[in-house]
């Protein structure tokens, strides 16, 4: 990837900064009044799913500005670097390709489909034989629950995609253990029995701190209910490219499934890596999730930047994290199904866009990764939607609404319909203070009590929103919406001019953890460090006393 | 409450300010060498917690001078009258009286501590005789389950306490359904049994939306299976203050417990809202939970500024709120039961303090309440944990960690402990270029590559955080914790010039939400809506076909 100029070095970026300053208090009424095609001509489908990006502060002009800066980025070729397989992880020297983990042929890359697609052979064996109900374990029963053991995008990915699907399950529940607190992994085994679990080991290194320590733990738990060092094979499966560490472990070749360094963590849903949820759902569900995330990447890489939703999208996150000041973007799920996906979007947009350095190495003079933070609608609304309404934050959200249900209670549903629909709304619309100062002398207050508390009931208004929406929670539209954000992370992140395939801050809390749990420990470590970790390692000794 | 000068008027403002500015690029490793005794002295313990705020961009004459702040704001008076029960929560003419909800005495009120008395009373036999097991459906069979229904208030806290207890936990499994999606309550009952359910219902005015909703499918759920309408009061219990529509629900008097209106809905899990979690960890336990927040109230209450916890924690969100241009704060519970603590202090902090007008309706020119966003530590190490060490956002963390762990499994803990200071300590020292580059050297890279990656690797540091230790997850620490927070929310309010007890932005939705039911029913409504909703609503009504 070659060097690339900084955003607010390209030409454009003065005048569409003028033009934010101008819509910075612009009442959206008005941009609807003024443009009567704008509720139509401001949404897009793409791969099944609906974007309404009409309720923005956002025109016509400052769109095709937009769109100039775009096209003043080189961003599309970028987009094509990425599906060729350029080493565009440059400060890793890798490819990322996790598009190729849901192709349906090689695009050019014909080992590594190959590589794919003997992965797939092996996920689909896996989730068969466990939903047939022919893996058995150690005594002979079958195995009814399997538990995924994994960190980060070994974790976050598998458990949206199981708890989305529900609907969808087949014969096998699957959990998910992921903290090092050794809780985690006591309560998911509290309800589980020895002989009929299967363990799925996720991580890349086979290194991994929490994975490694609670797979440890969980193989205690097999041998002491009486399963054999020899019996391992039936109760764990890897998915590992460390294959020796593996074997060490009590895990043979012949269970290990393989992950590549051309794909990244936060990117591996796709991969083996998503095995737990392929056998919770079943082999042909997982595989229409692949194939919903595929024509999401048919369609951005095929489709014009003005038609092109992760790249809109993308558009609107620069628009009010770079020229409207939003720190952070809320994203509002209206099914309770996705109420796992704000845990997913955290990592994968602030994992690859918390940088401060662009893919040069070069100091950047912007903002970049919003604070991404966000909750199952409509359980803000008795929470946290005070202060999207009234509070001093700007806080663009995006509203996804599925517009059925697989619960059978379409009447119930409908509520959860007209409160997503209405939420987006009431952000656009506000309440002036003569409105409410009415309101108030509607409902029998005196003049006075109407003027004194007319401020506080009145809502600023002209808060951006995108509804995102679909027909259901599938297995495709699922796929669609999770491939969706990855490529607005990925414009994002090459209009920002970062590498959104690295993730070099996360090491030095790893080297620190060491040394610090080596203290802990009474093991000779490395020399003091800071009074104030001093001093807390005290008052931790002290506790265990 | 008196009219007061805003946050900004105050004499000092300006001086804190240009500190600010100054302390924006300190190195706190310089800040500790120059003051030995800082490890120390920015500690504080309060009612068995201990906070270390010495990792922050502040120094003694900051400290001194946001004190002084506190002073000439008239913060000490509304503490007083807090707990004097003055009508604080002046634009509903209401005391915020929940620290009487967990007091010994009733510190001058007397009526209604008889009434919390006798609320306690009703709560504990509830407790006891579902404990106990004498307790039974309407086939006869013992009640087993505890399903709570309520929404925000009525359950992020019973939710938070019952997860953060589960050691705790007696003979009966409550569960928590809050979201009008029908799947919450669906996939909740399907492993339940009609004969062995009860459920609490928590709607302060038997109205809320959600609650009523989920209630009504729950009676039928019962109904269904077998239950006689004269079978509910065996099945149904309700905290409440509207009788009459519990009753017209089925749930006779002596099956509901109060709720007044002294108390919000973001400040009751002390209040019989708690009934759940009481069942869930009995009543000595749910009153040690209590004496936790009381212990708290004590110490917030005595306490000298300099030395009161809650304080010190709000003028920290000032500074970095107002001072240093933060617009988010992270909480980061290093305990697995802690979890859902983000969600629970979401709706603590931003419903309380997402406001854009002082209490006298005067808008403000300044930022008030952050985003608060977070998970349990050390999931979002392998998350956004990233953004946290090398982003361009400004995101103070509180640390929150038991030192002991009740699963046994002390060894592994001590990693979940070594992760939490690390990152503690990680995100003060950050990394030099320089360091990147040796450390890259060391590792085998050449000269040129070192040089290329070192930018990727440094990671600026300085960045604050707080840490807060407990002996362990219990249910007095768990009320200090958060009581601790509440009266954080309290001053931070108060210095904002904020009614934190009211939530007037919330009202708008519900109409519009039900204005839009109404028209997705195909009922007469009223006219139309904004192009983009009409486009929605239709879009909605296509995928019915």
């Amino acid at each position: 990837m070659a060097a690339s100029a900084l955003l607010s070095e390209l030409s454009g970026y003065g005048e569409l900064q003028a033009l934010a300053d101008e819509l910075r208090s612009a009442s959206m009424a008005e941009l609807f009044a003024q443009d009567p095609q704008r509720a139509v001509d401001f949404t897009l489908r793409a791969a099944g799913l609906q974007l309404d990006f009409s309720k923005h502060l956002l025109t016509r002009p400052a769109m095709t500005q937009l769109l100039e800066l775009v096209e003043r980025s080189g961003l599309q070729m970028d987009v094509a670097a990425l599906f060729d397989g350029v080493h565009i992880n440059n400060t890793e020297d890798r490819p990322a390709l996790h598009t190729l983990l849901r192709a349906s042929g090689s695009h050019g890359h014909e080992e590594k489909f190959a590589q794919v697609v003997a992965a797939r052979a092996l996920m689909k064996q896996w989730a068969d034989s466990l939903n047939d109900g022919s893996r058995k374990g150690y005594s002979g029963a079958t195995i009814t629950d399997v538990v995924n053991i994994g960190i980060g995008g070994s974790d976050l990915g598998p458990r949206l995609v199981t708890e989305a699907l529900k609907p969808y399950h087949g014969n096998v529940s699957c959990h998910y253990v992921a903290n090092v607190d050794p809780a985690d992994l006591q309560d998911t085994l509290l309800d589980l029995d020895p002989e009929s679990t299967l363990f799925v080991v996720c991580s890349k290194s086979f290194r991994t701190e929490e994975t490694l320590t609670n797979s440890l733990a969980a193989r205690a738990w097999l041998l002491n209910a009486g399963a054999g060092e020899s019996d391992l094979d039936k109760h764990f499966v890897a998915v590992t490219s460390n294959l020796q560490a593996a074997a060490d472990f009590g895990i043979p070749a012949d269970n290990c499934l393989p992950m590549w360094d051309w794909v990244g963590g936060r990117y591996s849903v796709w991969s083996a890596i998503g095995l737990s949820c392929a056998i919770a759902v079943g082999w042909d569900s997982f595989e229409e999730f692949l194939d919903g995330a595929a024509a999401m990447d048919e369609h951005f890489r095929s489709s014009a930047p003005g038609e092109n939703a992760p790249l809109l999208l993308s558009l609107l996150e620069l628009w009010y994290c770079n020229f409207l000041g939003a720190g952070n973007h809320v994203v509002l799920p209206y099914d309770n199904s996705l109420r796992r996906l704000p845990d997913f979007l955290q990592q994968l947009t602030m994992e690859s866009n918390g940088k401060r350095v662009n893919a040069d190495g070069k100091p950047l003079s912007y903002t970049t990764g919003p604070v991404l933070w966000g909750s199952a609608g409509t359980m803000g609304q008795h929470s946290f939607h005070q202060l999207l309404h009234q509070g001093t934050q700007l806080c663009p959200a995006d509203f996804i609404l599925p517009l059925t249900t697989h619960t059978g209670m379409s009447g119930q549903h409908r509520r959860l319909v007209a409160n997503c629909l209405a939420q987006s709304r009431t952000l656009m619309v506000g309440r002036s203070r003569e409105d409410a100062h009415a309101v108030l002398l509607q409902r029998g207050l005196t003049e006075q009590e109407a003027r004194r508390l007319a401020p506080h009931m009145a809502m600023p208004g002209n808060r951006p929103s995108t509804v995102i929406t679909m027909a259901s929670v599938n297995p495709g539209s699922l796929g669609a919406l999770l491939a969706l954000y990855e490529h607005r992370t990925f414009c994002s992140a090459r209009l920002w001019g970062i590498n959104p395939f690295d993730q070099w801050g996360v090491e030095l809390g790893k080297e620190i953890g060491t040394q610090i749990l080596a203290r802990l420990s009474g093991e000779p470590g490395s020399g003091p460090m800071d009074p104030a970790t001093e001093r807390l390692m005290a008052e931790w000794r002290d506790a265990q006393a």
